[in-house]
């Protein structure tokens, strides 16, 4: 089992933010300066082509941290952020630009389709390991509670099949904004945990009944699907369920700081 | 312009609850025994079949005056509660149970929907006369902000033609649980105010595709689709946007007690 060894250290806003390496996966892990003992640890996705210390994802990550107590991970999706290509992210990243150009969109979401499905393949053990190592770590232990905190876009195509397979998570974030593969229906009709599912209703890239297909394949008892008008770039959240997490990590009756 | 007759008064755990007439519609008013100067007015409407007093009713209306020290008024809906049966409400009740009876859901549903239509007509110079009348009250005067606060079914087949038409509501609650009728899509598509609609996700009597369709049609820049697995009766609503009329009826910062 690999263990997870600290390359940096910063601190702002009484966040600390910590890069790590677990095997050959790059991460980040923010926490409270006031300390974490067992709080519950958010995993954060980020989107396709950006990388875990992407501006929103920060973002969120300190919000996180410092409204609930959180302590929050990211990591790079294969391919991603500070990780290496392979001989197939350079196919198919080749492939997507070139379709892109010719504006040719069946293709382009052909190989959206073939390329998220093996990104999720290669990310779910990675997020696996972190996790074990993760575990390892005294503040964090095996009983903090653990959430997926979405990401819509790259964040879901990986988090839902992660989900689906690692009992460890107890609730969810997940989102719309991709092209609806069926393993990720398979993977939604395997996931029981609370969902929060966001979809930005006016997507133009994307088959608005394939998300909801996806909303409706959700073997969860407790899900809400939440929509604001929007693409997946232009979104602008409201009225939303910011105590979703918290009241299922087992924050309830803590008030937000 | 007819004026606010009250003809009853109780109170209990810190709300006034005040019966009254305008014209022939009979009301009730809720609001904090404290007073409620020119406090936001939250209008309510029931389902079909049932009336301004029904027990899930007057339990939203009195947590939103005690949680957010609002005003609550609702009416009887032409041919429910205390109001008259016309000739056209046996009828129409007659052709429903009938239907019903028969098994005949095609029939249910035309006769729903020529019903409901009905219904609204009446229904929405009866409100704003309401309103008119509320409005010379000196607690409520033309200062107070005034919301739809929902009830799906009926309460949304009846609100939204009335917010289409109704320039003194700035913010609207509605929901699904109905036959979408032609007349609701374009009521949707002249209301402009944030929207929030409730959709509970399983309705075995509605089409879900029309529930959606009448979601897209709404004009409102700031409108969220909230779904929750149910049935319209077995819905149990969680993760809400509890805030969404304080904050729109100017009760931003205003902490709930």
């Amino acid at each position: 089992m690999h263990s997870v060894h600290f390359t940096a250290e910063t601190s702002s806003n009484g966040v600390v933010e910590r890069d790590f390496i677990v095997g050959e996966v790059p991460g980040v892990l923010w926490s409270p300066v006031s300390g974490s003992d067992h709080a519950p640890l958010v995993l954060m996705g980020h989107g396709g082509g950006l990388h875990k210390k992407t501006p929103a994802l920060m973002a969120r990550a300190h919000d996180a941290v410092s409204t609930w107590g959180f302590t929050v991970v990211a990591i790079d999706a294969p391919g991603h952020g500070d990780r290496p290509l392979t001989a197939e992210d350079e196919q198919a990243r080749a492939d997507l630009r070139q379709a892109m150009v010719a504006g040719d969109t069946e293709r382009v979401k052909a190989v959206s389709v073939r390329y998220g499905t093996s990104l999720a393949e290669r990310a779910v053990p990675e997020w696996q390991a972190t996790l074990d190592a993760l575990q390892q770590l005294p503040e964090i232990g095996t009983e903090a509670p653990i959430g997926y905190g979405g990401g819509i876009t790259l964040g879901t195509a990986i988090g839902m099949p992660l989900t689906a397979v690692e009992p460890r998570i107890t609730a969810a974030i997940f989102g719309g904004g991709f092209v609806v593969r069926q393993e990720l229906i398979e993977a939604a009709r395997r996931i029981t945990v609370p969902i929060q599912f966001l979809l930005p209703w006016d997507d133009e890239h994307v088959d608005r009944q394939s998300s909801l297909a996806l909303f409706d394949a959700f073997a969860s008892k407790e899900k809400t699907l939440h929509a604001n008008p929007g693409d997946h770039r232009n979104v602008r959240w409201f009225g939303l369920d910011d105590e979703f997490l918290a009241r299922h990590l087992g924050r309830v009756g803590v008030s937000p700081s």
